[in-house]
């Protein structure tokens, strides 16, 4: 690697994601330079040893590598459209959240204009930022990844998913809904158990018992997924489907929210209406790849 | 332990779980009495040296414990209950799917007749009795779950979860919620993802790691529902909804299902129309404890 931790670095947009980044690329050594339209919110980091940039067209200058942080992607192009500004040569790395289309549109617009692009996630919080709990995904030309993955480093667990540009906005959302649903998931029986008198950290060791046991069954059922054959080796949607009704009635009988176990049974349903009772669960792909005509 | 694997068990119901439960007894040195309303469904397990009992009667006075597995509460109500059977003396281990107040109601039932009562839930398929795989829950008084603990064994992994005969059939619905959750999660991801031309097994590691990491915040955010108490120190609950609202623009963008999407949403927008959303997620089991009026 001929890059080192003095390899300068810019960062674009400093609300409170842009901070954090900037604030752990100076901890890692790095010559930062900041720029943000209200260029006051630069002052920690400036006393911290940051440069701040005049304009946006210096900031892009004084490294070889740019990661941009605004509200969302019109922001972007607002900022980075100016004719005053040349993305030529540079390596931008836009973090900021949006769609997988988006982010594919935005790559052909930079690449467009001279640059390299790469598009990010982030899926932390800014405290996390600079710890390896941090972790942030990045998709699209992975040499330009790689070129730059000692910089990135500063940030957190940082990963290359692969050569397609939308590919950091969709793993984004999957993981989050992932996240929603096992909270979800908890929070229903965190209330179905608390109407016994079980308090929730009594109960919390089951659901993740649960939840990490269900993970590691992933990998194999995705195998079915991709032969798109789906043999009930352990149970049968409709066998299923049988306790879900048991999981609706309980929820209304001790008089907890239902609308999760009917949306599992509703989904479970349609599954087997479409012939595939006597078929494993990953069947369910089918439902899920489609939108939901009501 | 005074109870050797010689003890004497009977198990009444001998369907497909029924036979796999006997099978376990057996297969484990236990002499076992089976009942069966369709006797033929003996035959197999006579043949592997189970004792075929001519009456309900007889099977419950073979042994000191009976274990029941028939389709339903109403079915064994109407197996027991005959005025030719004595259930006094007797320990009952229901095994049969239900809700917890069936549980807490036959627990009565078979006590006002003189027997001991443990309710059960079995998290697990027929082929997968007898090995460490097959999770099976014990609610009602714990020196009847002590006392026939070592003959249990033989089933998998047994638990004792507490003198409520209703929490076994909660622990279990909870349970499958959150196996279904997880499984929902990574079927929205998986579907999200084929539309970049991913295949199932490269996106489910990533979403077996989520899966598994969020399990581990599960204890971490039971204590603030104990305590009441929300402080947002990852996340505040508003700033998840921005987040919710891209799965749900991105789901359609791409043309999956969005309807677990949009329910995460919708119960999150409760929370912060409830006025919380300066609280950290767990604060939404106000939301999942009570039912929605739509
Ligand atoms: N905060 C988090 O927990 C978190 C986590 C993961 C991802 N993200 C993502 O990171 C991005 C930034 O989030 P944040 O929390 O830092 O938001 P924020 O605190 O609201 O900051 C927004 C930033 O965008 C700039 N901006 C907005 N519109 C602009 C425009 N038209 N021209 C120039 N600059 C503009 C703002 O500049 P001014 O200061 O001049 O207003 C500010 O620097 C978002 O896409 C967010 O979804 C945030
Ligand atoms: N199979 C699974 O994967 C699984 C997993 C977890 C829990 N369970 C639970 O275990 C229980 C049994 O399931 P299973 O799969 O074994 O069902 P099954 O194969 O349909 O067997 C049902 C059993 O109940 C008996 N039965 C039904 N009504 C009766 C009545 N009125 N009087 C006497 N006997 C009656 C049947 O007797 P006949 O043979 O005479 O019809 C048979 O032995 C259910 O509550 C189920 O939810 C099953």
């Amino acid at each position: 690697m001929d890059i080192k931790t003095d390899t300068p670095v810019t960062v674009i947009g400093l609300g409170r994601m842009g901070q954090a980044l900037a604030g752990a690329f100076l901890k890692a050594g790095h010559p930062t330079t900041v720029w943000n339209r209200t260029a006051s919110k630069a002052a920690q980091l400036v006393s911290a040893g940051a440069q701040l940039a005049p304009t946006v067209d210096d900031a892009l200058k004084a490294s070889p590598l740019t990661v941009i942080c605004v509200t969302d992607y019109p922001a972007m192009r607002q900022l980075l459209g100016g004719n005053d500004i040349s993305l030529n040569g540079t390596t931008l790395i836009n973090v900021t959240s949006g769609d997988s289309a988006q982010a594919r549109e935005a790559a052909r617009w930079a690449e467009g204009r001279g640059a390299r692009y790469l598009d990010g996630a982030i899926m932390a919080v800014p405290p996390a930022i600079g710890t390896a709990e941090a972790v942030i995904l990045h998709s699209g030309p992975q040499p330009d990844f790689e070129a730059h993955r000692p910089t990135l480093d500063a940030l957190g667990t940082v990963s290359y998913l692969g050569a397609d540009h939308g590919l950091a906005s969709l793993y984004d959302v999957a993981g989050l809904a992932m996240m929603w649903s096992v909270l979800n998931a908890w929070l229903q029986g965190t209330a179905l158990l608390k109407t016994a008198g079980v308090d929730a950290a009594t109960y919390a060791p089951f659901a993740r018992q649960i939840a990490a046991g269900v993970a590691e069954w992933l990998p194999g059922y995705a195998e079915q997924i991709d032969r798109g054959s789906f043999p009930a080796e352990v149970s049968a949607l409709e066998t299923d489907v049988q306790a879900m009704a048991h999981l609706i009635e309980e929820s209304e009988a001790v008089g907890v929210n239902a609308e999760l176990p009917k949306l599992i049974k509703a989904m479970a349903d349609r599954g087997v209406a479409a012939g595939h009772g006597g078929e494993q669960y990953p069947v369910l792909i089918e439902e899920f790849a489609k939108p939901h005509v009501s």
